[in-house]
């Protein structure tokens, strides 16, 4: 039985550089941090990102939503938890702050992630063993599909999860061989040309094969020269990704994205504003076959689908820690699936989390087993920090869901 | 120059039934108020909606935007709004929590219509007065036009305006005749079908030639009864809105409404989930020639801009108090002139601000003036209540935006 609250407001100020993007020159990672406290003695932690000022607003809003978690038992929550997510996400007055988006959206995301962790935790397994080991029924009873019903029923969530049993045995050899990573730290906006290929030199030499360069410049002279940078050390075998963090407007990433493509990006990432579904459906058609990611700022399952239904993601970077939680990381995983679309996590969590929801995609969903963005930057504040070998993440083996912080333990 | 901050938490419970709809059974109208206190003496008020709870992240974001307004003059604040509402909205940190949506952009539009207030205080008019009497240039330097380049540059949203010069001193006619309203409280969802046709007798009575009902009952055949009552007691000749409040599914509206037909309602609004851009183009084309209205919970002018560009709105309902206040609302009004859809905000405000905006809507750009919802659950609570005689809105008189709270003063 949960039978105490605790959030904490934790803020991780970076080194010089570090995390910068074309948007956020001077990031401070933090974590609204939800932790449930057992009668057994058991912690469930988890938590939402931010950058910052606001953190305290997001756990505010988390307090609202964990003090109903009060006395609850934990299998009991989960055996339903579509319900629980579903009556959280429509709080009457509450509701209003969003519906589903914003600081409720990210207080809720820390709450359920919590939920799963102590879960994880009673249950004495990792996140992943944890879903892996459940029914495609007890899955979907986890899920809240309200307002997908033109796309994805309940019935069809589940036919989804069981055809997809059959080559769930084969696909569990990922444990062993551990899900490949990307580098995302080769080239943050702020650092100079040099640094950028230096860091190239290095993530290629660790190992990576994929990597990731911030553009979304004011001058697109610098994105360009700064993309044939990372391709020229990379080689022509590596995968390189471009990430403008929504700088540019439309008729903007018309001409740059055209431009860019002269060394061959394996995906262009948030081009344009996040809300702006046909923009990215316009981008899409017109620079194909180069493609899309998109997912970062989407908060929630039905601008998913609409971002699916139009084909303007080549790639959907939903993030546990943006929309609400691990219920609806794969509510809308399962709706890629549906339409083959991969998912490749934004890691708000650095990763910590997402190394067993990658897995969970690909055993229990078929989702290919692409890779997983890796940023090192909280690795210290970590109980388990993720440990990366040769650009592959090897498989956690500790229970729950490898989220705890040092400083709350 | 402004001289003090002060960020009010105003609750207003309602009396029994009140304000419910298919999602909020009990609401409690909120405002997070923002003032900003002149040097001169002048007392600008602004403020966001909500129902209640969380009321109070709405004013802590609030405060964070209006501190940065200490020392500033307002003349010169307003002189370039556009730019200053640009920064605003792009926080590099506080950004991560929207991007312009949920509390932070409530919050936006609280300390942006704080600012509105003051300078037309400060000039000593009525904020429709000062907004008609801009030039086009001045009022597109008020306005934030970024990501909307594909439809609406500066150079366009500046001929708009000027376009619609030579009808501006016919249009102000409306000022002597004042701007017809719609009764929202006949049909809240709480209320007896008794009481709905009461007040239907009472609404026809006191001259309105608009009313709205609530439907999204889980009981599709409530719905349709009602909507029948409401029907039969206007009569033909009135207009009958029906507002489902984001309660049905896509399968459940494309049925339902089409049930709905056979009592004409002049609008359906809010069919299904608001971030549902697909589905509301898919409803729209299956119910034409009926009419979807929306726009109450869409936060930004992005959005919008999708809603407008898949043709899914007959009627646009954006509402100052939920978008980042009065100078993204008059950006929205602007698209949807170019889209030639007529705007019909959501009154979060009580039409207290509304009652200027829609006047400017008409006068400077050549909209419809159609009509106003009216809704009169705080009057008691404002310095200056909104004046509603045979119907229509009395044009206000009173510097500012009319919206002072007494207990504020």
């Amino acid at each position: 039985m949960i039978k105490k609250i605790q959030i904490n407001d934790a803020r991780f100020p970076l080194g010089k550089g570090a995390g910068s993007d074309a948007i956020h020159r001077d990031p401070i990672y933090s974590y609204a941090v939800t932790n449930l406290i057992d009668d057994s003695g058991h912690i469930g932690t988890g938590f939402a990102f931010t950058l910052g000022e606001g953190n305290d607003l997001v756990c505010k809003a988390a307090a609202f939503y964990a003090k109903q978690l009060k006395g609850r038992d934990i299998e009991e929550l989960m055996a339903n938890f579509g319900a629980v997510f579903n009556q959280f996400a429509n709080e009457q007055q509450f509701r209003w702050l969003g519906p589903h988006k914003g600081v409720v959206h990210l207080a809720l995301a820390s709450v359920t992630n919590a939920c799963y962790d102590l879960w994880a935790k009673k249950r004495g397994v990792p996140l992943w063993k944890l879903l892996t080991d459940l029914t495609p029924q007890e899955i979907v009873n986890t899920l809240d599909l309200s307002y997908l019903e033109d796309e994805l029923t309940t019935e069809q969530a589940l036919h989804l999860l069981q055809n997809n049993q059959p080559g769930k045995s084969d696909r569990f050899q990922i444990i062993e061989k551990g899900y490949p990573g990307y580098d995302t730290s080769i080239g943050w906006f702020n650092y100079s040309d040099e640094k950028v290929r230096e860091n190239c030199r290095k993530a290629v030499a660790e190992g990576f094969t994929a990597m990731k360069l911030k553009v979304g410049s004011a001058d697109p002279e610098r994105d360009i020269r700064r993309a044939h940078i990372v391709r020229e050390e990379a080689g022509d075998d590596i995968k390189v990704m471009l990430d403008a963090n929504q700088q540019w407007t439309l008729p903007q990433a018309l001409k740059i994205c055209k431009d860019l493509q002269s060394m061959n990006p394996y995906w262009i990432e948030e081009p344009t504003h996040p809300d702006d579904i046909l923009a990215h459906a316009t981008l899409a058609k017109a620079i194909a076959p180069t493609k899309l990611a998109l997912g970062e700022h989407v908060p929630n399952r039905i601008i998913f689908k609409n971002y699916l239904q139009t084909g303007s993601a080549g790639f959907i970077q939903v993030d546990a820690v943006r929309v609400g939680g691990i219920s609806e990381f794969i509510t809308v995983s399962l709706l890629c699936r549906k339409f083959n679309i991969p998912v490749v996590p934004h890691v708000g969590d650095m990763g910590q989390l997402h190394q067993h929801l990658v897995l969970f995609n690909h055993i229990a969903m078929g989702h290919e087993a692409l890779f997983l963005e890796h940023i090192p930057h909280l690795q210290q504040h970590f109980v388990h920090p993720v440990k990366i070998e040769g650009g592959v993440y090897k498989t956690p083996v500790e229970p729950g869901s490898s989220c705890d912080l040092k400083s709350l333990n």
